[in-house]
């Protein structure tokens, strides 16, 4: 029986609990922590079974039961906590970034090749999602030949406030990051240049803020086969999830998922269910998922399925994907890093 | 060249006429006749280049440079007229159904035998549609393995007025009868019995004049392979054309065809196009490649790919579930040739 | 907290078990019965956290604690305990069908007309399911209209076997059940009359059993509406499970569930994920808000979704198909009950 | 009755031909010109019921009967021919491109100017497919709102040779320049820059010629709406031409056409046809409408619906292009003109 300790009690806190206690067999929750730990949370934890609530997360990093921890807590700590557990002994999954400072990161990482026998899994949950491990595995069973074009589009319901854009790192590593994680998963392949066609088109108030709301971001890989994001924090039909690989053999694709499989044909047109709404809809299952592998990869002693590394890379293309954006030119991931 | 004679100026004999003219090289209309020929329609003809018009189309069959005639008059002409093509030594197209009357269409067949040079086909169009063809081919090429169960859907947008109806033979022989002749060419089998669920659910006035406007049709085929048809005569969003044919090794089903393969993504779903508004819309293709094969048949001599046997099979059945629908009792095909 | 015993520990026993520890908060399984209990099993319930197993379901009607029971036995038993289940006082879901005698079925109803306040309700999962309940959504808002045609399709990916079929009371009453409960549930309409083409084509065997393996049923509801089911013990492509209901403004129908969104385009064509295989990956989520309603309508007081009046009816129908299928003709459901 | 002259007897010269004599009533072509007319040729000629061939276009020219040409003829003629066309006033339809060379299009432009009663046309065929005009018609209908990006997947299924990629003005202004017209044509605006991320993965022999066979290409609107284009010059599955407008009510998006709507289920998944092979294939209706519309803006007089000036802001779109991925670096289209 693995335990297990939360470190944040927010949206995706709750949701990490809720897969464990509902879906993995062999895994307790131990201890929930949240510097804003109040009844409501309390009650909350204690209806799906966990007794023990702190306001200090270093309570979870002190109890020599706990196996492994769950770093959901707000970003700017994740690095900071992230070497705290590696030296309290803990398996860590970190939600993503694990900071938007590459030294910081590299402090992470530093910290685990002397902590060998430690499991440390960044949260791109996507990895997760049943629709993009299926085009994932189709290039892997060489359905699709060798890659050349990787398509992404990814699009928010609605935009954040302009205040949490100011305080976001930007949109290229608050939400553009899942994407170029799913560059580099959909493709096997890192990435080697970026370039970015920012714009503002959803709410002035975050161009003031700094941010822009939508843009295409034109990847070259290493192989020299291509990549393309286009991003909006705002779609009206809900959250546009897809992805497509084309290569030499053919392409694989995946659309959203909707609510059913129900079509209603009328005068008008025979309409579907849109896309569902947003991410907690859309990848609950991956959610699930993703921390089963961890605990599957702490428990068995195999490999995580996304690495620190991973979590590195993807910032790094933010990075550059920001400079190009202000730049206005491609820039190289090798001026970053 | 072939030289060609169009019987009958109503919508039918123009779609055949203009198939023809654009598409059939090496073959040309000489004339048109209509008992209601009149300026209009003479003017219809010059456009597409034909001189020769007249209400009597007893002028075609004397014309001995005409090789091949079009019967696209009246249904209860389509026997009688077929009659004097065959002793005028024309090669003959005849519109379904050849008569209602199984004597009569026996005395075709009988008058066929003596003429073994002559091609009689009928004018089953949906056997060339190119959705339909897609689905046979699947059976043909073993993709669904032994046929086990075959299902159509058949709705037209709007029904035709209670004259019509009462004049038509009833749904089974005016509508059903293409289904029955699908049926057949998707499951490349016979028909043994039939049981009809009937209905008067669109408009009363069908009912009145003693015919009805919604059916489900259940065959029961030699092999023991079963169908099943559903008729209506009203259809919301267009006109319904589907088939599916069920096996040992899977399932062929074709859908409907649209105006375009656009879809609009919008907060209230996903919207596609409605199928194609009615026959002239969905077969204008299929028109096209049967009077095509019609004249390839002719020109090379190989086998009519639908005989005049065929046009009597789809009647018997059609009168089978005529009597069924009557009697309230599955009916037997050995009732009633 | 309701307290609830599951009585019956085989594949359907676990499922319900399952959905309630992962998904009902509010709830808690105290004791699992089975005639066959074994270490096993009682494994797995701790692994659930169900501390009490047994062979005698008597000691969950015997238990003040518990409040509702699940009768997930085998079916000849299904009428007995739920007598006992309401002689003791428990709210009752039992899964379909109550019986296949008609005279043991109205026992239990009489024995709920003197228990008023105890809630009983019948497993017809597939009214859960998200797909199907869009139909029925669609066609309650009025989407398609005054309901004309309700078409069910209906395949089981591998034929059970030949002493299965032996003792399972005939396909009708076995498999035919749930959809003739669907036709019920997305017309909203009693069933008048049934007709059944019963063919066996996929197992001689299951013919010298006495059942049939592949059935059309044509079925005619008391406002003169039609409805039709194809059935097959056998689909090489998973589980098939669609509806249509066509009515007087359009269509609502469902297609399957897939594993992925994903499409793989080749030289060979556009290739898309089969079916789910069978009915614990079609219906997983079913199940789950099955069981979840029928707990908050104990709690809550409100009306069972399912109530032993529908589980009556659909056993009606399954006896006048059987009938149907006998003596080749066309069956009164006045006739049956 | 219009009189027609057809100056090149290649592919596209005969697929003109062809849709004007099958399609278009009230115009004749009464001569045809290409540099190589030989039997063959005029034995096509023929069979179209055109007696008049001649291995010199100004035979056309001088023909006071012909009121309109179509320049069909190798890519290096058309602006020559066009301004010899204007001169002997001639209306025109040009297939595009009208010249590689900026100062060659601008002179066509100012002959044009001085003859305000001819109609020019740009054969951009696209903008008649029945699909791309469905979305534009959306974004019209505003049923996207304010269109914010712009999608094209653009793949040809199988390379020119490098001999033809020479001489072809390279893919920007051969392949992609249909694709810069369709940005233009559905999102309604001017291109301000543009950016290449080039790439030969298909063939060496391409890129040793100097071109390049798979691009993405990323463009930016005067508006700030953003576009983005894949082309590859090699497609496993056949001619993928997709499109979708993004904007701030919703996406209208454009699906390929296949040969049938046939879907097979089998063991192997759910498989539907590939899209059609080539443009041939996909875009025959494109060039039958497109032949007609631009003869009816001949014989009605209103505006032909793709000028010369739309064939000029391709070219140079495809010239910043060429600029770009020669630079790597974003090129702004004021570079340019």
């Amino acid at each position: 029986m693995l335990t297990i300790g939360i470190i944040g009690a927010g949206r995706i806190g709750k949701v990490h609990t809720q897969s464990i206690v509902n879906f993995v067999r062999g895994a307790r929750v131990q201890t929930i922590a949240d510097p804003l730990m109040n009844a409501e949370t309390e009650a909350w934890a204690q209806s799906y079974g966990i007794q023990n609530t702190t306001a200090d997360y270093r309570d979870i990093l002190r109890d020599a039961d706990i196996d492994a921890v769950l770093i959901c807590s707000s970003t700017d700590t994740h690095s900071a906590i992230s070497l705290e557990a590696i030296a309290a002994g803990k398996h860590i999954f970190c939600e993503k970034p694990i900071d938007h400072d590459v030294a910081r990161i590299q402090a992470v990482l530093s910290a685990l090749e002397k902590a060998p026998d430690l499991k440390y899994m960044v949260g791109f949950n996507r990895r997760f999602d049943h629709n993009f491990r299926a085009v994932r595995r189709a290039v892997e069973d060489g359905a699709v030949g060798k890659v050349e074009v990787v398509k992404i589009t990814s699009r928010d319901p609605a935009p954040p406030s302009a205040e949490y854009a100011a305080r976001s790192g930007g949109i290229f590593l608050d939400m553009t990051i899942h994407d170029f994680d799913m560059v580099r998963y959909l493709s096997g392949e890192e990435v080697e240049e970026v370039f970015v066609h920012p714009a503002v088109l959803v709410d002035p108030a975050i161009g003031e803020a700094g941010d822009v709301d939508t843009a295409v971001i034109s990847l070259k890989l290493r192989s020299g086969a291509l990549a393309v994001i286009d991003n909006c924090r705002r779609c009206a039909y809900g959250y546009d999830q897809r992805a497509e690989v084309f290569g030499s053999l053919g392409a694989a694709a995946c659309g959203n998922d909707g609510a059913s499989a129900v079509q209603i044909s009328s005068a008008g047109g025979v309409t579907g269910e849109k896309p569902l709404y947003f991410f907690l809809e859309r990848y609950m299952q991956a959610y699930a998922t993703e921390v089963t592998e961890f605990l599957e990869a702490v428990r068995d002693g195999g490999a995580v399925p996304v690495g620190a590394g991973d979590g590195l890379a993807a910032v790094l293309i933010g990075i550059a994907a920001t400079k190009s954006a202000k730049e206005g030119r491609p820039v190289k991931l090798a001026e970053i890093a």
